[in-house]
């Protein structure tokens, strides 16, 4: 499909890419949004092109813009030039960015992964802040993780708050979502550590022996994780809580342990 | 004041902590809402007491509740029941707890810490995420931080969000507020090494030479530290950045470092 100028509110694509910034209609679609070059430029070079790409009709010419519009064409998308007013529709902004995307959601079953393509992989057990779930992708990124496996019900990872929180990552980290119940026999069906960070009998975070494939798991923000899986992990570690709390915010958690667990296995 | 019961929710007292909902009416009358058991009890067990504590007339006996009653009746504050359709008013929330406090907002200058009592202290430069403000707080309970100095303009410390994510927190830290060029010749006045978390010319993280009283610093969300502010510091310390790309949560990085400087102040 050509690239096309649409300077109408009531455009049907207009219409369906604005009713993806609600949560209820986006999940149903199974699409979502994401804006900035930045973001689309990480999305493209990890293989995930827009099925429509928006833009602002007045831009700066711009090579990776140019490249984004190739992509999408290649794949058969839809590019659409836009006024600034609709823009701003779309994305819920005053001041978009010049160009958007939407993307559909991809397959994020367990099968997707190779375990052995990276020496850190973060899990999340029913992780409720939507907030929490994107820094843990951001952070997963940063300490060179394969991705993030979301067990039982967790926040919606495609979801306007997790994918800004993400910072690209949600591009970059591979994403699954599975039952503990299936990521249990799958994990113990090939190579990998399973680690928790508990509050209960536990070992020093710093320090201990941390092992490639290293699974750092992480549970629920009030709850933390239930016993029987911290039971089935390979060890349970604990930081330090000098204070009166006894917990730190879940994605805090995530990443002071995974910064220390990519200390120890390059150390 | 003696306990009274209200059951109207055009009582002006439920009025006026309704209104501490709003966030500029809030900031206008400098107090703030705290809820839950657990929190008014860290909040009292740390000298804050609560100028107007509320409570469901239908209530489990409880001595940490009685414990608050006496403490905000020796104060000369306001003790209040009330029916659980008004306490959800006054909170927004379906489920509130059984106790609900409003508190004056508290001096915030840099005359009230004194450096020498504490390892480290946490500091952030134009922070705008509450969420992150309020996780930096925990993260300094958790660590054993002295509390959590804001430079510049940062989001509001006793916002709804913010004392949510502090879990407590907001009451066991100190908190101040100051301009970069207050800050500096207060610090420069006593012990204290400058720490900043760099994207720029730094050393890793690990391993960096540490000192106690240690204040460790992060900046913005978008646009990290300014140049001169970095150049202030006693020392740039970085973290390896493994993906794409280049910078992690804030609160993310302050914990990580805080975490490592805590680890080699006390190896």
């Amino acid at each position: 499909m050509p690239r096309r100028e649409i300077t109408s509110f009531s455009n049907p694509t207009i219409k369906a890419l604005r009713s993806l910034r609600d949560k209820k209609h986006r999940q149903r679609e199974r699409r979502f949004l994401a804006e900035g070059l930045r973001l689309l430029t990480d999305a493209r070079e990890s293989g995930r092109v827009p099925e429509v790409l928006v833009m602002a009709s007045k831009r700066d010419r711009h090579p990776l813009i140019d490249a984004l519009e190739r992509a999408v064409e290649a794949a058969g998308g839809d590019v659409i030039e836009t006024t600034p007013d609709i823009l701003s529709k779309i994305t819920g902004k005053d001041n978009p960015q010049a160009v958007a995307g939407a993307f559909a959601e991809w397959d994020t079953s367990l099968g997707t992964i190779e375990r052995e393509t990276a020496p850190i992989w973060l899990v999340a057990q029913a992780l409720r802040d939507p907030g929490n779930l994107g820094t843990m992708l951001r952070t997963g990124d940063a300490v060179g993780a394969g991705g993030l496996i979301l067990i039982d019900d967790c926040a919606d990872p495609f979801g306007v708050e997790a994918v800004r929180a993400s910072m690209g990552a949600i591009f970059t980290q591979k994403l699954v979502r599975a039952r503990w119940e299936d990521f249990l026999p799958w994990l113990r069906g090939g190579s990998g550590q399973l680690v928790a960070a508990s509050l209960r009998e536990a070992v020093p975070y710093r320090g201990a022996p941390y092992e490639a494939p290293c699974f750092v798991m992480v549970g629920n923000e009030s709850q933390g994780l239930p016993a029987e899986y911290e039971a089935a992990c390979d060890l349970r570690v604990t930081m330090p809580m000098r204070g009166r709390a006894d917990s730190l915010n879940a994605a805090v958690a995530a990443a002071v342990l995974a910064y220390e667990v990519l200390a120890s296995l390059e150390g």
